[in-house]
């Protein structure tokens, strides 16, 4: 299997862009991923954008030609992917196939959502769009409701308390201060969440991610290309796994086991354990999925996740740092997402974050789509693989 | 490269299906897929759909997971493909490329839409997110009005009469009559077309692609796995390209330039010429569509296309036929379309269409996103590649 490399980055600050539409965002993200790569338009061989809604958001369908169009990049390959909030990370997945089929060497992943031109009631069921539309929106189900649910269900099995699913938002909106593209810049305390506006019980306004518009872009090159680059970020392992639409038709609803299929897939095929991580992003929509991803991810046992965030073994300053830009607490544009998270770990092994974890070497991305019926883990370092 | 085979295909009747919801026809088109290879879905490696927009047709997003789901696939990787109507030949050649890239070995490659859940006014404006949200569909027009333009167009430049125009139908309707799958069986005639009603002037009701519900999947195998099997059809070369989304942004609205670029690609690739097709499946969502279609392909040169239609050499028994199932005249069910071509070529290569051409030993399949913004072209073949 060929290698592949990211070579550039490119970010759109996430909130509310009045001013701006989703072509606008994704064309911004894209220009900056190939000014940090220092290639021109000529150069970018095909491209791939995740995009979960814009058909429902914003009226538009056909993103990946809109994308190449408003690019300039016309006449190359352009392809949408779509899997719910899991849309940037299997873009980035199929942007990675494509250069290992040796038909490319150099393309461009990214990941975009207008958000707010609706009103909220209407995001809300848009979004419902990632869940089961027969068995759960139908009957007015919300994601807020699912990961309540899982919450409710979490705290009664392992004694998780209120207070101590708490920090993990505070921990997310701690580390969000620095990071200049995040929707939200200030500290909360455990009582500013328990305090917060009830959402779905037991989850209150600050444990959910906001809406958000906001696009990311990366470029990716095969190791022929990504030689030539002095600090390329080499994709180690990537996995990718299917879990029922509908959250009751799941044997366990405080176990994501999309993430445990993909994020093993990844291990093995990275030769890593979850040990080897020096950090990673996962997705956190609501407080309680950052907890379900670290025992997902390996990081802690089944029930065990809390005793991480009693211990802070998930701050920056911890043994394996978690979400060290703010997360998707500090902004989730839901297709843009995933491709942010990729961002934030070459950001974080290059030496470059905003929030500097000393000596990366390792970092994983973890990206859910709906209640979990898809997960993609992927992990990257500086060193290229063996294969 | 890895060489890559169809080994199965799968096909649910195209028409208004009142008692079956996407699930049940993704479903069932994939098991008759696996049932033709003869695999069970234990086998199955990965999944690709394309459906361009069960989000606004259905509410439904995230239609990887739930076919996987549904077809109790899981927890296999599962990956959704929009590029509007060529939805199905992009989940195609992604699955083409996760088995190139030499991940997998056994892929299923699906398409499905639902259409008919919503009022016909509302589907018009869904379709429509496959044109330029900004530029188009906000003022009113549609696709019927998008082709129009080509056709009034063309027809002012090159001389072609409305009673030749008709002559696409009219051949596509006598083609499908032998077609189980087809949402219409019955024969017209030049008179029928030019009698029927008005849509978008010249374009009346019988140059139309109906409103469609349906489903259609492939499975796709490596040479390892394929050469195990008596007849496998082996994908010789493909191509995709991207064209702006707006049809006033281009040159000249009488050409759409992706499938020329599309098709010369995928020429290159199979080392073939146009006139090595024994036949071809294009997309004729209208009639002018099918036009344009011989002409980007090559078949005949620009403006010279009406000399194939007055020649009939595009018929069953001429020297290049043309949609030999009755092409999307007969049923268009957006995402399934591209699949449904995949599947007809691979039949005549095979020797069991209903409408059998004689020695076909390539055959090219043509599907068109949006008024010409994306074009796929795959070409097929018995004999496998040496490359």
């Amino acid at each position: 299997m060929r290698n592949v490399a990211v070579i550039g980055t490119g970010l759109t600050k996430f909130g509310e862009h009045w001013e701006k539409s989703l072509r606008n965002l994704s064309t911004e993200a894209g220009a900056l991923a190939l000014k940090e790569a220092d290639i021109d338009g000529s150069q970018v061989q095909a491209l791939f954008i995740g995009n979960m809604s814009a058909g429902r958001f914003i009226g538009q369908e056909h993103l990946g030609a809109l994308a190449a169009d408003q690019a300039g990049l016309l006449p190359i390959p352009a392809t949408r992917c779509e899997a719910a909030c899991a849309s940037g990370s299997l873009a980035f997945r199929k942007a990675v196939f494509a250069i290992q089929s040796g038909r490319y060497d150099i393309v461009v992943a990214a990941g975009a959502e207008k958000m707010t031109d609706l009103k909220g009631t209407d995001a809300i069921a848009t979004l419902m769009g990632a869940g089961d539309q027969e068995w759960e929106s139908s009957i007015g189900l919300t994601f807020s409701g699912l990961y309540a649910l899982m919450a409710r269900s979490y705290m009664h099995r392992f004694g998780l308390t209120r207070e101590e699913l708490a920090l993990i938002p505070v921990k997310n909106h701690a580390n969000g201060v620095n990071n200049p593209y995040a929707q939200f810049r200030f500290e909360i305390t455990v009582e500013d969440v328990l305090k917060s506006p009830m959402i779905s019980d037991p989850l209150r306004l600050l444990d959910c991610s906001p809406i958000t518009d906001g696009a990311a872009a990366i470029v990716l090159a095969s190791e022929e290309v990504a030689k030539k680059y002095e600090n390329p970020i080499w994709l180690l392992g990537t996995g990718h796994a299917s879990d029922t639409l509908a959250l009751h038709s799941r044997p366990d609803i405080c176990t994501i086991s999309a993430t445990g299929h993909a994020s093993r897939k990844a291990y093995e095929e990275a030769g890593l354990k979850p040990g080897d991580m020096s950090m990673a992003e996962v997705h956190d929509c609501f407080s309680i999925a950052e907890l379900l991803a670290y025992e997902g991810l390996g990081f802690a046992e089944k029930g065990k996740g809390r005793e991480l965030l009693v211990n802070g073994d998930t701050k920056t300053t911890g043994r394996i740092p978690v979400n060290t830009d703010g997360g998707l607490k500090l902004g989730h544009p839901v297709g843009a997402t995933g491709i942010k998270q990729i961002i934030e770990v070459v950001k974080q092994i290059q030496g470059k974050a905003f929030n500097q974890i000393s000596n990366v070497k390792y970092g994983l991305t973890h990206n859910v789509g709906g209640s979990g019926a898809t997960c993609i883990v992927n992990i990257f370092g500086v060193e290229k693989p063996v294969r």
